[in-house]
């Protein structure tokens, strides 16, 4: 890996998410060596890949160079690789590019995609965890739209124009959404050749409410506003397969669809080589300590997504979400400065913030401790929030911008089929691999 | 195609570059039925790919959805189809969407990347005619900085970190320049730990003077702007071949460079089927008359680089460049429209406006008819003519906004690998596929 030894000791970060990148900056310019690795040389601001994902906004707007953001930083290395193999023994990772030890090890991987062991779902339905994968739902939205054109029989239409998203979470409420903005302003313009009544934007919840882990009423007021907006909500049935063609449930609706987004659930992206049984099996994440320490470990760490930290509150850990893997990268940033100093380390406590989702032009609900509330201002308040998130000045701008013009135009101008997705499968283009 | 035959005449477009956009508009909201054909569903500003190349832009700011440019317009057909033949005998072309007839031809499909039958070059260089390909290039850059951190073998390392740009017209010139601006201002930052002189960028010319059919003052300035900006200029130097690790030259000089960019040349993209001694085999351009009539045929047009209008002041057709394909559209759009209504046809006559090519910060060549300079004000010149040549409001202020930003900041932030270039050829990807 190239990396020199060095008297002070070696922190290995993996994983440039929210988590990952709260805990760097804990640990930047201190008597430490920090490398952080990543598969990708950028971070993802996950929240707005949706609109990536729907052509509001362009990947370099969401997403920041890693290097870039710790390029005036001492002591710091970054690694553009993929970790294969912890081995706690011998201190040391295995990668890509070779093995690298440490004195201290923070896992920060994140999760993934969750088909609950449904193959052919894996193989035939869109995810949306990374830009790659925001920008293949993005080409492949459009190319049915192309091929919709030209298809004469009436069923076949029917489903290059059927989308269905699995899950009534908040990626899927805010995809659902989305689509249903562009059914509106964009696509009738766009194709004026073609009937976009026919389009159906359907939304799949296993349970009986959206956005479970928001209030009744933010469930409640998306539902509405979805309605509101075209989509067909359907609570209560769960997908059971999908063979490319058809989506089967366990209700008396099947649906005949092209394109299928799987945005019900996600799981840990955790790493080979620690003990089995400090692994959650089903949900694949770290079992650690209130300091997110892996359990059974010193040393090794796990934050954010891939770590569980079970507490009275949190039963089955925090929710997979930006909140708790800032906080807690940021205190187990903290935590190693004080070990290192002999200082004693803080447990970690979740501030629930709340939560909000936006649905569509001047629709969100806003889940607050104290204070709910849904529609225009919740919107406003969702736009702010996730503008101010966003790293760097430059994304800001960007993306103030791009919503202002959306916004007073109705329109989401980046819809460029750049990487054709169904061309592209067809020379054997690993899905993978993207 | 699903295209209704009314009792309008049908013209039909291959291609939305400059020619094909620039007769659209003329045509558009007549008594015609237009059908504009492209392989992609955006048109390309190529005069600013090199930006998206090195960082410096994100494609959706110098692309611009055809659908939308025409949405509002009555009888106009988009279609994402390659055209594969044309069989003028039954005025109908042949697509990978199926057969269409037509009235009136116009064939406006540019030009492609001449490798002059060299399949190595052909297999190793990058080229830089579409945005998947400028896209291309920006990855590799950036993948192979990350790889020459890794390599302890210095040859090797300076291997990845040495850059061929081959021909020293605009393309390769404006690319060096970049390129080099991009050694000076980000890598040194981004990459800390990488000795960044070892990098390389060495521009050849295959004749004595950069910017031919530019004057002897911007050819012999520009020159002096990439020697300042540390570009290796080879002047009089062939190169002979490029077996993916060694560009071999009919000089002394041969390169160990794993990036090779070729820019040495381009040729029509002419379409088959039309008679063999319409076209001018080694240009691969539809020889024309001075209505852009293919030779031969009465309703078969070529414009813009896949054109050759040869007269008296330009024996070999004009240059493959934007201006010549703007006015040649425009005027045959009017022609069309003319013959249509029994009125006389105007003949092409070539207003060259003038010429100019910027090599970096602060750093152009402009040529106007009765005015040459170079410097600061050139640069701004160039600036602001390629900002308002660009398509669509958005893209005007996205991009300038850009340029402030990178201006002020000398940075460029959009080095994102998001497709990775080796990886995914690797997995069998197909180059020309994307």
């Amino acid at each position: 890996m190239n990396i020199p030894q060095t008297s002070f000791p070696r922190v290995v970060i993996i994983g440039g998410g929210f988590a990952g990148l709260a805990a760097a900056r804990r640990l930047e310019d201190q008597e430490l060596q920090v490398v952080l690795i990543d598969k990708h040389n950028y971070h993802t601001f996950q929240p707005l890949l949706y609109q990536v994902a729907t052509g509001g906004l362009e990947p370099d707007s969401i997403a920041f160079p890693l290097r870039k953001r710790f390029n005036d930083v001492e002591n710091f290395y970054f690694r553009l690789a993929e970790v294969t193999n912890v081995d706690a023994s011998l201190n040391a990772i295995e990668t890509t590019i070779g093995s690298l030890e440490y004195d201290e090890l923070i896992i920060a991987t994140g999760s993934t995609t969750n088909f609950f062991g449904n193959t052919n779902i894996e193989k035939y339905a869109m995810e949306m965890k990374s830009v790659p994968q925001a920008l293949n739902i993005r080409s492949l939205v459009l190319e049915n739209f192309e091929e919709a054109l030209l298809e004469t029989d009436l069923e076949k239409r029917r489903a290059l124009m059927n989308f269905v998203i699995v899950g009534g979470g908040p990626t899927g409420v805010e995809l659902a959404g989305a689509l249903a903005e562009m059914k509106k302003g964009i696509l009738p313009k766009d194709y004026p050749d073609l009937d976009i009544r026919q389009m159906k934007i359907n939304l799949i919840q296993s349970s009986g409410e959206l956005l479970k882990g928001m209030s009744d009423k933010a469930s409640k007021k998306s539902e509405d506003f979805l309605i509101k907006l075209g989509v067909d909500v359907w609570k209560d049935l769960r997908v059971l397969d999908y063979d490319g063609k058809i989506v089967t449930t366990n209700g008396h609706d099947n649906f005949k669809a092209e394109t299928v987004i799987w945005a019900a659930g996600v799981k840990g992206d955790a790493i080979d080589g620690l003990e089995q049984d400090c692994l959650i099996e089903r949900a694949n994440r770290f079992k650690v300590d209130e300091y997110n320490r892996v359990v059974g470990y010193e040393n090794v760490y796990a934050v954010g997504d891939v770590a569980c930290m079970q507490t009275e509150k949190y039963g089955k850990g925090h929710p997979m979400m930006a909140q708790p893997a800032i906080q807690q990268g940021k205190l187990l940033g903290k935590n190693i400065l004080a070990k290192r100093k002999g200082k004693k380390l803080k447990p970690f406590k979740y501030n629930d913030k709340g939560s909000m989702a936006t649905i569509g032009r001047n629709k969100a609900v806003v889940d607050l401790p104290k204070w709910r509330f849904q529609g225009v201002f919740a919107w406003f308040v969702w736009m702010f929030v996730h503008l101010f998130s966003l790293i760097g000045f430059r994304n800001k701008v960007i993306v103030f911008m791009n919503w202002i013009y959306n916004y007073i135009r109705f329109d989401r101008e980046t819809r460029l089929i750049i990487r054709p997705y169904k061309k592209q499968n067809k020379y054997s283009f690993v899905k993978e691999n993207v």
